[in-house]
């Protein structure tokens, strides 16, 4: 059975307990044995250590699993490493950097491997938006929808049938989210606050956690969208997206497409 | 068990027998029943009305499904046309157009039904494009890779691990899909020139028919790529792709990343 999935909307707490990475940290067991890749960042040394330091201080094992060359993601020593993990943790830094370095090697075999076996991965900003299968590789900031405002590239594939943007409210990334769900209103669009996490079970229920909002944008009941005409970054319609802004304690279940709320029994379905 | 995907390069023979037409009908079976889906033209009364005049000289029954709104891709009735079909034929015209007005949509999910029962979908151009679970929506022409070359958006997802391409010789679109390929290179890209049509068996082999070539771009032996740094429409570095130029009669294994050849016994494995 799948494993957990923790996409983190990045600036997240790092005071310690009864926060995202405690949370995180709790969920990878007992025995928890976490391994951090820094690939995304630019200083993935200094990011390293400094998770290293935090999830050390939340009782894990860890493992820092460095790798800046296509050659080292390729390294059967590295990917064995994450066969021993029970979670895996994704620094922020930039989404394409991280993907076109693990695509197709064998970490990131390895990686699927642990979320196939049960194993809790949990990813903070360019980390989050590289989980889902259909990836924000990089875009413009704004409220309304427009033609290329936002760029999609392959992701690692672990979330399926989402699209996950962050630093969500902080740098006003509606418009791109919108835009990338009209393409194909199969998608449910997820944005992530900063400090704000979905914790995404292998049945597709998704719990919110921290201090921000979680945007879930279900395109399915879509009336009408012009994305197919709208020439260079003219704004596009779109009507009938079903939106939601979720706070800690609500849930969204990604097949049922349909959102709960920790003071009522009824669900809000679609 | 999955049904044949057959993309096909756009610009196809409608001469009769004997062509990539033929071979699709050929697919459907002794009591083909084809539905045309033309909603990515322009001119979709026309385009439908053409091949329901080329598949019933073929010998098919033949059921035309028009949709020009998301309203019609969620009648029932349309749905229910797919599921009494052997096989379905997306024509060309814009993907964008076609995924924006199924995605989401009880067609949408008629057409998924109707493959995971072993159905053939064929389509051309914009419907080859549509086919991959990764989309190529638009871009530039090119012979070199480029940042924002191509933009992605998430596609039916019937072809799965593959990014599609056509017109491909014809419209000089290799430094599209070299582009598309480095943003993750897990990914093989598939280059279909004009009246050259893949037929994807249900176990990932492939089998190149028609007059021009495929084009296979497999990523995952990629040594480096500075996608994540190139900024504005800077050319991008991409070594050590796989590349395959296949004619017909020769195949490719999407699982094994092999290609083989009429003429020689032996694969050329990676």
């Amino acid at each position: 059975m799948n494993g957990v999935l923790i996409p983190i909307g990045g600036a997240e707490d790092k005071s310690g307990q009864g926060n995202i990475l405690a949370s995180f940290v709790d969920l990878c067991g007992d025995q928890a044995r976490v391994a951090i890749i820094p690939a995304a960042s630019s200083m993935p040394q200094q990011v390293g250590e400094q998770y290293r330091t935090l999830f050390t201080q939340l009782g894990a094992a860890v493992e820092v699993i460095s790798i800046e060359t296509r050659a080292e993601a390729n390294d059967s020593a590295r990917a064995a490493v994450l066969a021993g993990c029970t979670g895996v943790f994704l620094s922020g830094g930039d989404q394409v950097k991280l993907v076109s370095l693990l695509g197709g090697t064998q970490v990131a075999d390895a990686l699927q491997q642990l979320f196939k076996r049960g194993g809790i991965i949990a990813g903070t900003s360019a980390g989050a938006s590289a989980l889902s299968q259909h990836m924000i590789a990089f875009g413009r900031s704004g409220g309304a929808p427009a033609q290329r405002m936002v760029q999609l590239a392959p992701g690692l594939g672990l979330a399926q049938g989402v699209i996950i943007d962050q630093h969500f409210r902080q740098r006003d990334r509606i418009g791109r989210l919108m835009t990338a769900v009209a393409y194909n209103p199969v998608m449910i669009g997820i944005g992530l606050d900063e400090n704000t996490a979905l914790v995404i079970d292998p049945g597709g229920r998704c719990e919110v956690i921290g201090t921000g909002s979680v945007t879930v944008i279900d395109g399915s009941r879509l009336s009408y969208t012009n994305i197919h005409t709208a020439k260079a970054h003219d704004p596009i319609t779109v009507s009938g997206a079903y939106i939601h802004f979720l706070t800690a304690g609500c849930g969204y279940d990604l097949y049922r497409r349909a959102a709960w709320f920790p003071d009522l029994a009824a669900e809000s379905n679609r």
